[in-house]
């Protein structure tokens, strides 16, 4: 707790792949979909709580959720909530909040973090972020955290190792790969998950984002009085509204030549879709995911059924699906179609309007 | 309007065959199934106003619906809705009907009729009914009505003609046949559907239960004098409690030689299981009868899809399902697995107790 130490969660998310449950209006990050007691966005902030006091955490958000954010994390001051007018992917996000921290203290060191992923083994990321702080300490470099992938997922992306120290400059990010590179990443031992956590300090992160987003840099240099001042709001809605979308990571950390990596495995899932959060959840013996009371299933299997608290469900005859139910919309879709839950939030749209989103 | 006619609803069915729509605080004939503003019990009602007054009609029922029909049949006097302390199938119930109408009048002329069929084509049951009155103003007779079968139906009881006489005297009563009986039944000719629709003289009926079910003629010839009193409704706590459970087609109309049949085809059905309700309901091009607005299918066929109003459903997968959704259950189940209702609600009922059934 010695550093000059900084959380941001960034929580400006819309999570539509967990409709019907998730929804414009409460997206994933504010659900508790383990039915934990606790929200991602939530234990998110506990994870670094312990090394972090609440009044140094900022949590990037748009402008919808600020009540959500109040209600998770009330310990946050609203001066440290920033809210996006508008999302504009990453890079514009953490531009907002390593500007304003730049300007409040320009020796911070910063965590970013997502805040709708799940971390099983907490003492093993500690670990690592501990690690991932004491070499920032001593080396202008940026951080990123990979994860040992377990299978040749798609849907990720990868980060490239150059060597095979512990913590390892990144020879080469990649995007969302087809199966077959994917398979090759996984056998080679040298591509790892990118997990969307960064560690660096703030004077470093502004540096590359001048080098290398320039036109970023501009604008948030431009407001920089304002941050952190009564005209904050307004100089904020001026700049998203002239920046361009883009990701930290393609924006910045495949370009730069000082981005690091430290690899573990932590029992990480971005919880992405109904099905990986399928393959997380316990099952029961004909491998169904589902409450652990009230919902009764029979010549069923390999399903996950979510339901709104209390409600009782039986369900016969369903292999390899997924049921969602909640208190105005209900989803009966297989598994292996679950990339149409976008086509479905549209159709709903198209004909009854936002109300269902 | 000129005989002293009364129309008797029988309506203490707990009809459990519509669960999870139907549920003991809220039986079938108390549903608006169709989505056409009226419940089954309404429709009855009306079926039957415009040739008797709404002081000349008697409802049967248990305790718990009183309230129910007076939601329903607002018309209905309080002292005309005959509360059954339990259920005791229908000769308990008829008798107790009779006995009343026998005391205030032993001239009436009696229909009974069930109160959660449906009956499309209006006009001509109404002079099937004129026919059959016309018929016991003659003839110190036991009218049924009987249905042109269009199917070998194993749920419905059948009647046997006599002869070919519009009006023909009943041969014989068969209860639910198997397949290959039914497959004979309809072949033949010469067999109906039971509608469960009685006409009668009260002097009658009665005189058919003094013969046939002496216990009950017993039961309820005591407490004639309670009839229509304070005390009536103790008393007929008393009689229920030691009356036999028989059906009065069981406990009459299969013994007695004065049954009579009028048989005919006016768009009957029991609507007794979702399966017969799918057959009746309107259907979308993939053979499905859904909800007019908010219920998307995809890959989806000859289903039946039941919500409450205003929720949205995405449907992808199912090929002959029922699915019912309500506010506090769901069901998903295999059309041709609807005979495990029954086991689904003892399931639920044995794991979270009565609130569900």
């Amino acid at each position: 707790m010695d550093r000059n130490l900084y959380c941001v969660i960034m929580a400006g998310g819309v999570g539509a792949r967990f409709w019907p449950k998730s929804r414009r209006s409460k997206p994933k990050q504010f659900l508790d979909i383990f039915d934990t007691g606790k929200s991602f966005i939530r234990l998110t902030y506990e994870r670094f709580a312990g090394r972090i006091s609440p009044d140094r955490f900022l949590v990037a958000t748009n402008e919808a959720y600020k009540h959500l954010v109040n209600e998770h994390l009330p310990e946050v001051d609203d001066r440290n909530i920033l809210c996006e007018p508008v999302g504009r992917n990453t890079a514009p996000c953490i531009c907002y909040a390593a500007y304003s921290l730049f300007k409040k203290d320009p020796d911070a060191a910063m965590i970013v973090t997502p805040s709708d992923h799940m971390i099983l083994d907490e003492k093993s990321f500690g670990e690592i972020i501990d690690e991932a702080l004491d070499f920032i300490d001593n080396h202008n470099v940026l951080m990123t955290v990979g994860i040992t992938p377990s299978r040749p997922e798609t849907g990720y992306g990868y980060i490239q190792k150059s060597d095979s120290q512990v913590i390892s400059r990144v020879k080469c990010f990649t995007e969302k790969p087809d199966l077959e590179l994917a398979e090759v990443f996984v056998q080679s031992g040298e591509f790892f998950w990118n997990s969307g956590i960064f560690i660096w300090k703030v004077r470093d992160i502004v540096a590359a984002i001048e080098r290398w987003l320039p036109d970023h840099h501009a604008l948030f240099s431009s407001i920089i009085d304002d941050l952190g001042t009564p005209s904050e709001q307004q100089a904020v809605g001026r700049v998203f509204a002239q920046c361009r979308a883009v990701s930290i990571d393609y924006g910045v950390m495949e370009k730069a030549d000082n981005v690091y990596v430290r690899c573990g495995d932590f029992g990480w899932s971005d919880v992405g879709t109904w099905g990986s959060l399928f393959q997380l959840l316990p099952k029961d013996e004909n491998n169904n995911a589902k409450p652990e009371s009230g919902c009764f299933t029979y010549d069923t299997e390999d399903s996950i059924i979510s339901l709104p608290r209390d409600k009782v469900a039986v369900i016969n005859g369903l292999h390899d699906y997924i049921v969602v139910d909640t208190e105005d919309v209900l989803m009966i879709c297989p598994r292996n179609e679950e990339q149409s839950i976008r086509k479905y939030i549209d159709e709903v749209r198209y004909h009854l309007g936002d109300k269902h989103n």
